[in-house]
C-alpha cells in the first residue's frame, strides 16, 4: 500500500458508503436502460440564473486586460464590497468588505476558518447528524471532533452541546439550514447557543467561536430570511458558496465572513488570508469572483425547490413516513422504517432509487433525499418509496 | 490574539518579508506619480492566448445544461484525457486518463499528493532556493521540510539529496524549470536522482517519491523541450497548473499527475482524489477544465519571454552582477552585490524597484528578479539595477 496510512484507514473506513454509491453508478450503466432515480447527492440540477450567464458573457466580451491574474489572495475588493453590503443588509451587521474572504466553495472556507483558529488537539463541537465532511475538514488541521446530539425535530440542543464543552473546546460547527435535515434553527436557539458560549468563553483566554457552514442560507421557503448566527452571538465566522442560492457547485466560489463583532476580528481575517494562501486555495477562481460581485441580491427560483419539497413530503408522510418537513435546503431526512437506515437504503436501491443511510451523518435510523433534481426522477422513485415502507410495515 | 498559536508564530516569522511588499504597495499609492517597477512577483502581465477567449465564449454560448454542476472529483473525463494524451507525447509513457487529477492550481495539486501519501512526522526534502510555500504546504499535513543545498549553477546536488535521507524520508520535491533561479535541470541529473531513489526505496516499505511542481515546463528557451522527470524515476508525481503557460494564475486550475510506473499508482489516484475531496478543494472549477482540454497544445507566446530574459541577463551581466542565465520560468536569481540580499533589496526598494530577498527562498546572499511583467517596468527598472551596484561596488 503506498498511501498514507491516515488515507488509507479514512478510506477502509468508508468503503461501505463508497461501495454503495459505486453499486449506484454500475446501475446507470448496466444496459437495461431502466431509469435511476438518484436522489442521494447535493448536485442541484437547477440551471443558475439567466443573471449569471448575461454578467458572464459580458466579462468575455469586455475582454479586459488582466482579468485571470492573481489578486489579493482575499479576493477582489469589488466583490468582497458587494458581498458585505449583501451581509449587512441581510444581518443589519456593519459588514465592510475587510471582514469577507472570497474562498474555493464552503469547503474553502471552513478549512480556512478552522485552519485559523484551531490549536492542534483542539476541539471542534458538531451536532448530529451533521455534514459528511466535518470530520476531515476537522481532522485536516489536527482539531478532534466532538459529537452532540440534536433535539427533538432537529433542532439544536443546547444543553446537549454545553455538556460536550471542555477546556479544549474552540469552535462549535453548526449549518443552518442543516444538511441533511433542512431544518432551520430557530433564532431563539442561536440566541441561546450565544449566551452558553458567551459565559464559557469569558471563562478563558480566547473564545469559542460560532463556525456557521451556511450554503443553503438563500434555500428557504416559510420565512421572509433565515435566521442569522451573527446575531446569536458576536464570536461567529459564516462559511458559505454559491453552489446552491446561484447554482455553480463545479465552480467552487464561496467566501468566510468573519464577523466585525469579534474582538480582534481583524487578526481572525488576517490569519483566514494567510491559510486561504498557504493551504494551497491562493484564491477563489477569479472570473467567477467577477460574476458573482453583480449577483449578490440574485438566486435561482425558490419557487422550483419549494414545489418538490411540498409534494415529496406530503406524499411520503400520506405513505407512513415520519419525518420533519424541511423549512430549508433540498433535503428531507425521514426515519428509516424498520429502524436500519443501511438495509432500508440497500432495499430503496434494488427498486433503483438512491438516498443515503442517516449513518453517514452520525444518524442511524434515517436516511437522506435530496429533492434537487428533475421532477420526473423525485416523483418517478416515489411508488419505490411506496413499495419499500409497505415491505417492511405490511 | 484569538487566532491559532501555529498560525500566529508563522506570521511573526514571516513579517520581515510582509513588510517589504506592504512598503512597496504603500509607495505605489504616495500620491508622487512616480512609477514604481514591481519585479517582486510571478503573476504574468502575458493575456492568455487567443485560444482561450475563443473556446470560453463558444462555452458560454453553447448554454448546455450542467456545465456548473458537480462532477467526479477526479474532474472531467474529456479534461483528463487531453491532459493525459499531452503528458503521453511529453514524456514518451502510456499516461491515460486514470492517471490525471484536475485540481486547484498546482499550490492545490502539491497539497493533495503530500496529504496522499505522507504520514505525520514524515520528512520531505526540499532543495535550496526553494519556493516559499513549500514549508507551509509540507506542515499543513504534519511532515517536516529538511532543505539540501543545491549544486553549483543551481542544479540539483544529489549527494546532497543522498545526505539527508533517513528512515523517514517520504518525498523528494522538486521544481522544475525552478522557482527562483529559473534553471532547468537536466536528464542527467534527474537520472541519477532517480538511480539514487531506486537504491534508497528499494530498502523499505513505501517508495520515496519525487514530486515535481512544473507549472513552468512549457516555458523553456533554450531546448525544445523540458527534461523529464518522470522519465528520471518511476515512483513520480508531478504538480501542475496553468497559470503560467495559459496565463490563468487567478483562475486556480492544475493538475497532479500520477506516474503509471508506480506500482500501486491505482491506490495512489485513489487516495489523491479522496484528498481532493476531504481538503475541501472538491474538484478544480467546472469551467476551466472544459476550457483547458482543448487547450493543452497551446501556450502563451514564449519568445514575449526569451527577448526578456536574453535582454535582462545581458544588461545585468554588463553592470557586473553574477547570475547563471535561467533557461526556464521567468526568473533570474542574481548575487546580490555585497553579500546581504535583504540590505540590496531595500535600496532597490529605495530606487522605486522591488525584488525578493534570497532569503525567502532559503538562499541567502542572492535576490529574484520576476520577468513577466511589461517590457518597460523591465526596462524602466535597469538604471536602478545599475545605480544599486555602482554603490556598493564603486
Amino acid at each position: 500500500m503506498p498511501i498514507s496510512k491516515t488515507i488509507a484507514a479514512y478510506e477502509a473506513k468508508g468503503s461501505w458508503i463508497r461501495k454503495l454509491f459505486e453499486e449506484g453508478l454500475q446501475m446507470m450503466r448496466d444496459g437495461t436502460g431502466l431509469p435511476v432515480y438518484d436522489l442521494s447527492i447535493g448536485n442541484p440540477e437547477l440551471e443558475p440564473p439567466p443573471e449569471f450567464k448575461r454578467l458572464l458573457r459580458g466579462m468575455i466580451e469586455d475582454d479586459a486586460p488582466g482579468q485571470h491574474r492573481y489578486m489579493s489572495n482575499a479576493g477582489y475588493l469589488e466583490t468582497r464590497q458587494a458581498v458585505a453590503d449583501s451581509l449587512a443588509a441581510d444581518h443589519g451587521i456593519p459588514f465592510a468588505a475587510d471582514n469577507v474572504i472570497m474562498t474555493v466553495g464552503a469547503g474553502g472556507a471552513v478549512n480556512v476558518a478552522i485552519k485559523a483558529l484551531l490549536d492542534r488537539g483542539e476541539e471542534v463541537i458538531c451536532v448530529a447528524p451533521h455534514f459528511v465532511e466535518y470530520k476531515f475538514y476537522i481532522e485536516n488541521h489536527g482539531g478532534v471532533m466532538v459529537v452532540a446530539p440534536c433535539a427533538p425535530g432537529f433542532d439544536l440542543d443546547v444543553d446537549a452541546i454545553a455538556a460536550k464543552i471542555t477546556a479544549k473546546t474552540r469552535f462549535v460547527l453548526i449549518t443552518n439550514p442543516n444538511n441533511p435535515t433542512g431544518v432551520v434553527y430557530p433564532q431563539a436557539t442561536l440566541d441561546r447557543l450565544g449566551d452558553l458560549l458567551r459565559r464559557e468563553s469569558a471563562k478563558r483566554e480566547r473564545p469559542i467561536f460560532v463556525l456557521d457552514d451556511a450554503p443553503y442560507r438563500k434555500l428557504v421557503y416559510d420565512m421572509d430570511k433565515c435566521t442569522s448566527s451573527f446575531n446569536g452571538y458576536e464570536n461567529t465566522l459564516v462559511a458559505t458558496s454559491h453552489s446552491k442560492d446561484l447554482g455553480l457547485p463545479g465552480e467552487r466560489i464561496g467566501f468566510l465572513a468573519v464577523s466585525p463583532r469579534i474582538d480582534g476580528w481583524q487578526k481572525v481575517v488576517g490569519a483566514a488570508v494567510f491559510c486561504n494562501r498557504t493551504l494551497g486555495y491562493v484564491n477563489a477562481p477569479a472570473l467567477m469572483q467577477r460574476a458573482v460581485a453583480g449577483l449578490q441580491t440574485v438566486t435561482v427560483d425558490i419557487d422550483w425547490y419549494r414545489r418538490k419539497r411540498d409534494r415529496l413530503c406530503a406524499e411520503l408522510k400520506r405513505m407512513g413516513y415520519e419525518l420533519v418537513v424541511p423549512g430549508g435546503a433540498f433535503y428531507v431526512f425521514p426515519k428509516a422504517p424498520g429502524g436500519d437506515d443501511v438495509a432500508f437504503c440497500q432495499r430503496l436501491k434494488g427498486e433503483r432509487v438512491l438516498a443515503v443511510p442517516g449513518t453517514g451523518f452520525g444518524s442511524p435510523g434515517y436516511f437522506r433525499i435530496g429533492y434537487c433534481v428533475a421532477d420526473e426522477k423525485i416523483w418517478g422513485a416515489l411508488p419505490a418509496f411506496e413499495k419499500a415502507i409497505r415491505a417492511i410495515r405490511g
